[in-house]
């Protein structure tokens, strides 16, 4: 199989989008480099537009569609976190409607960033089902064109220019380090480093729990259906602090350290408060169309982070390289930092993908000892 | 008066120490300058070696030391904020000697920073007078050269290759807001600016209470003697947190609360636990030598910022900008973001020194309400 998009896409997507996103600079820590034991290059994608990579992404698919279809009907996603409001802005900079489907109970400030960019905000009961329905009922009545987050070619090569960027400026990396949500930066940034850098190899991060590791090794989907969300604070760390403040007004206190613990999801079904958050929590499988990519062009080994270890790696980022990164970035700090060691061939020089910035600051989780995450 | 140093020292400070400094990106916000209603530039020093600016002044000065005398004896200072980190690092990038005399009681978490880069500690009485002694003595024994942090013009012709950075990145700057502690980085920006683009006005940011401005205007010290120590957050947020703590453990908790609020030092004399921390706290005063600096080459307009308005302005550049950056950062933000409204001629391009990111994270001052600040 070969993928179907290549470096041509991704440097053609560079082009189309580079007036549009910052170029993120490359920072480096002795002191991490120290403590880790090899170099470490961060690529800082917290200080992108929209403070996250997704904004590549959403420029790459929203500004092709306007090229197809200069005075179409616009574009339409389901996602109340970094993809929603990365697609308001590249529909806002292209000069296409944009409506975002957010289930309710979506908090404020989330809304507020979306609607800032001109999109409209659709409400929809807090499912994942009502959220892809809903989508895909606005697609067929306006004609709208989906923006999948991370199912769609356009988006994994916009997310690729990120390694375009990083292997221009910092040339002989042996290997690179990303996050993994729904796999469409790790397989845009796998496809650019197997081009550009054959040698440089290509590794997901996932949150602890995701079986990545396992379904690639196998080459086949070993999650069980349907999907089902992680447990875990990476990616956006509002979710922790909503999750905190329903439990801090409810007595169900206990019920997510003992879910934490056990590492299983012991609430009741079907979903309340959880599914409100649904769209900023990690899902555990990674696409239909990233999968086969990450099979053919990313590492098998996966580094699995626990939450303990995300927060580390956060907060190492945040006073070593003095960034302030989410919870995901912190995965693939401490990654970087901790888990290389039995790796081979050895890495030497370390990429590392500081994906987004989106923290609430009144909630870092290591301030919150009695609460715990 | 001319200064006694000018556009060439800068240059030459820059190549000197340019294989041992970062240069820091210059980053901008949307946002940020929608908030401002103008375009702001913000230089990332807190990203620079040591977490702060004074490494550049700190590797000028001691380089140019070993350049003098390539076998001698060494370097010594006193501080235990961020010019005795950059002093230590400096001396080991030189290979020279280096003792840093610092007050007893001082963090274990400082002492290790400046070991760490190979340095002497050396503890002496908590006093100014007792730390300037020893300073001396230590010179006069060892033949040390004596790196003062502000008042040294080779520190000040290093701190000016931050503007000279900035005006190359970005030519067409109306204004450089430069965060002021003693003035060896605003004397060195002024200078710098004047020659490289003579209508960019630089102005000085300061704690409130400083009174720099009145002595500005009539050129005149106007500030009492012996030299006082405000009770501001700035530079070294790890001072709040150890007076927080000390407070903490005793019963006169609310003394802290009293002096903030009537800004003036209700503490009985002589200090005990202030002195300890005094070296991180800023002194009223700029330097013997900065200060006709100041008056010929910056403006007189200065902009006093509140503690509040300064945890405001930490806290913008932190959301806004993913910089993890101290409250004399914030001090410049706020002042770029508020203060420039009614400014004369009008100012539309800024730029804006985030000095350091060396900030205790468990201490973030929004996070402690009950407390205050």
């Amino acid at each position: 199989m070969t993928a179907p998009f290549g470096l041509n896409e991704i440097k053609e997507a560079l082009t189309r989008i580079r007036g549009w996103i910052h170029r993120t600079p490359i920072i480096t820590s002795h002191q991490l480099d120290t403590l880790a034991g090899r170099k470490l290059f961060f690529k800082t994608e917290n200080l992108q537009k929209t403070g996250s990579f997704k904004v590549r992404g959403a420029c790459n698919a929203v500004f092709l569609e306007k090229e197809k279809n200069p005075d179409g009907p616009g574009v339409v996603t389901h996602s109340s976190g970094n993809h929603g409001q990365a697609v308001a802005y590249a529909a806002k900079c292209a000069g296409l409607a944009c409506s975002v489907v957010v289930p309710e109970g979506t908090p404020k400030v989330k809304c507020d960033a979306i609607q800032h960019y001109g999109a409209e905000l659709v409400f929809c009961q807090p499912s994942p089902a009502a959220r892809k329905e809903t989508c895909e009922r606005i697609a067929e009545e306006t004609g709208r064109a989906v923006i999948h987050p991370y199912d769609n070619y356009n988006v994994m090569a916009g997310q690729g220019t990120i390694a375009l960027e990083l292997l221009e400026e910092v040339p002989n990396l042996d290997a690179i380090l990303v996050p993994i949500s729904g796999g469409g930066m790790t397989s845009g940034i796998a496809v650019a480093a197997h081009h550009m850098q054959p040698s440089c190899r290509v590794y997901a991060v996932e949150p602890f729990g995701k079986m990545l590791e396992q379904s690639l090794k196998s080459k086949q989907r070993l999650w069980p259906n349907p999907p089902q969300f992680l447990n875990t604070i990476a990616d956006a760390i509002r979710t922790q602090q909503f999750v905190f403040s329903v439990f801090a007004v409810e007595p169900e206190g206990k019920e997510l350290q003992r879910c934490l613990v056990s590492r299983k999801r012991l609430w009741s079904n079907p979903p309340k408060f959880l599914d409100t958050v649904a769209d900023s929590i990690r899902i555990q499988q990674v696409g239909e169309l990233t999968f086969p990519v990450l099979c053919q062009f990313a590492e098998t080994q996966v580094f699995s982070i626990t939450d303990d270890q995300m927060v580390e790696g956060m907060r190492l980022a945040m006073e070593r390289t003095k960034m302030v990164v989410e919870a995901a970035s912190g995965a693939a700090v401490y990654a970087g930092v901790r888990c290389l060691e039995d790796v081979e061939p050895k890495v030497e020089r370390v990429g590392v993908i500081l994906c987004g910035g989106n923290v609430d600051l009144d909630q870092l989780p290591w301030i919150h000892p009695s609460t715990s995450y």
